[in-house]
């Protein structure tokens, strides 16, 4: 919970819009753009963040649950610059059986231009190591991760 | 060209069969795997070699030709770890008036496993930074790179 | 500058402490630590933070100036870990004729621990790319901004 | 040990002069030099090379040592641009009581220009996570890193 300390203001639900980045120099390559893979780390930070606002995550680790990411799908529609400011919006798609799906974009802050649509398919392992059926409790927890809005 | 500095044996084919990295501490991550977004950075690296190996690269951006790479579809079939020696496999795919796709693999070089399958999907941008169509000469070019050889 | 959208109470002070970075699985390493050339990104994060408080960037940039880094002496002293959060605290440390120095620190926001000491050399090249001697507007320029308070 | 497949011929130790790099674009950033950070992944990348050539790495490791870098200072001669290809060397500087110092360069392999020196202070930490005394058995291991040939 971010608040402001003069007045207690709860800016809680801004920052939920979007985990934010201010494009630096070490994020860009030859063309002056952020790199290809650099992305994938922005969209990491969002689920991430995602994940710590809506799940107990260090409570589901600790139960032995892990996040593998099994497939990206990830259109690059305008590039982010030095100086840009991006924000990374992620959000459930949807959950099958063995396998989930959150979707993520990555837009700019001002202009709203859109630089990343990305699906992202996880599965969860236990303790084996091995995906388990997103039924019962499990499926429970994913729920409550938002749909994205988008 | 890489040659044996005894007998001038051109090692160049069996060199041109893949990209060969081996998998550092500084690939990987918490899991002890390497990043998903590190994964990228090992195809980039491949399509570099795939197009100097099969373009004169120098010409073709002095030329005031650019790749833009517009969407990656990557599957995450096995984890690489330290001390793994993964081969970057990469081709043609296809060609369309607008966009090409590269198909790349990354395999254990001794195992053989598949860690990574993907598609790479790309523009031609010109001098004005527009996308070029895929037809004539720039097509030619695009068909000397070789098709994946799966 | 950071305000309150409900009161306006300026938030500024607080943000200039240090850039805060929560440290997330692809930070990390073999060694579930941040990996050595990750805070170098951090420190090169702080410094773009602690240029865009104290200088206008643009306009210096704008008027043909870059920072080239020429030497970085790091100590790493306390190993960050997934779930951390740190301050990047950056100022200056001395202004020569020719490079100048900043301060930087990387310590647990939380804990107060110290991960990370250093010191980054650099010097100002101009639009022939050559260092300029740090003297008259520029060194004036660069003693705006403010000395690393340990 | 890499041999030409036509004549057997030894070509190990060329191939130990240093880690090749070609400079691609994903390595670069905003000024299109490697990024200060890369360069720390560059020396990593030697560091693990010259550990596996000397030590039985696998073995070393096995028994419960770890290397800890606790200090780097990295000088930026020139820079590395897309295209160049560059050599990371890599020896053993001085063991001390507790810590030891490996020397590294890296360098244009076609000019030989130098394009950053560094010097990586490290501990070898055993099981208990503590960094150990450098002498007997652990400094004759240690021996076997040869000096830096500059």
């Amino acid at each position: 919970m971010i608040g402001c300390p003069a007045c207690e203001y709860n800016t809680f639900r801004e920052v939920k819009m979007g985990t934010e980045i201010k494009i630096r120099g070490y994020h860009t390559d030859l063309y002056q753009h952020v790199n290809n893979a650099r992305y994938l780390e922005f969209l990491e930070e969002g689920r991430w963040q995602l994940l710590e606002d809506h799940l107990d995550l260090d409570a589901f680790m600790g139960d032995g649950f892990s996040f593998f990411v099994v497939n990206i799908n990830i259109s690059y529609r305008s590039p982010a610059r030095v100086g840009d400011t991006v924000l990374v919006r992620s959000g459930r798609k949807k959950i099958g059986n063995k396998s989930a799906v959150f979707q993520q974009q990555i837009v700019d802050k001002f202009t709203g231009a859109v630089c990343i649509d990305a699906e992202v398919t996880f599965v969860i392992a236990g303790t084996s190591g091995r995906p388990l059926k997103l039924e019962g409790e499990l499926k429970e927890k994913l729920l409550q991760i938002p749909l994205f809005d988008g």
